[in-house]
């Protein structure tokens, strides 16, 4: 199974993809998708859809696992950031890519074990879980990879499995 | 000049289409994207992007004049509705439409002539200006003809139309 997780954004959209096999998990690919503070929002709206598009195409995932917004301190940037995931879930749609949203401490549970842990736990534990050199550049890329490993080892990815299993046996 | 006013939401996306003629302007037509409560929001999503692709086909319009977004009380419908705009300045790029935003004041005063009016005397106002029998429904509607009015008769319009005559003439 390929976990495609999506960390939202206006400026910066963190992605991570993982290959699910049996008990191992391995990283494929990170990165992010930028648009410029400069731009309308219309035209970084734009922009966010056809990259997710292409983004899709190329990494071909099972399913995405996208952050669920909450807000902080700056409604502002809350707003945009909010208009960006439209966009994504828009594109996960049209594109036919199943969709599961998990909250920050969710991640946090399904990655360290420990919902309220730090940010840089988790950054640690994704990069040692993924068997990689070092934590992966950006933030945003990190904080993607956590999401998808998120979803590897929730109970929704499990029974998914087992599922997928099931039908290959029959 | 062909102005298509836009009331962004989640569930219901006014629309309201006048065409500007000199010191005339007149409704064209008016109505809701709706979607269904029941669905994923990613669904609704992908609707509101058909929708929309569609009725910029049909109206061809110039110009999209949509309302600015405010967080009012409730943060959940807001992060919901700002999806969902998200989704329709997405699309008014693809299409190609210049898009003007304006605040809720900013529509009263172009309107009614006085920043704080009440609700009922926009609606009753753009009734008035429109030459209709009566308000507009859903308010949706009425309040996407009020933005597409309010566009009509701001400066940026006013310059937009000396321009668009200059040209013509040369």
């Amino acid at each position: 199974m390929r976990i495609l997780g999506i960390d939202p954004g206006i400026a910066t959209i963190g992605f991570g993809l993982v290959e699910v096999e049996g008990a191992q998990t391995r990283m494929l690919q990170y990165g992010a998708i930028t648009t410029k503070a400069g731009l309308p929002l219309a035209a970084r709206l734009w922009q966010i859809g056809c990259d997710m598009d292409e983004l899709i195409a190329q990494c071909a995932p099972d399913v995405i696992s996208i952050e669920e917004l909450f807000f902080n301190n700056n409604i502002t940037t809350g707003i945009a950031v909010a208009h960006g995931r439209g966009v994504i879930l828009y594109s996960a749609e049209k594109n036919g890519v199943p969709l599961y949203e998990y909250t920050p401490s969710q991640v946090k549970q399904a990655v360290v074990g420990y919902g309220k842990a730090e940010k840089r736990q988790v950054m640690d534990m994704t990069r040692r879980l993924l068997k990689l050199k070092s934590v992966p550049k950006p933030d945003d890329a990190a904080d993607a990879l956590a999401l998808a490993l998120c979803h590897a080892r929730s109970t929704t990815s499990l029974l998914q499995r087992a599922n997928l299993e099931a039908k290959q046996t029959i």
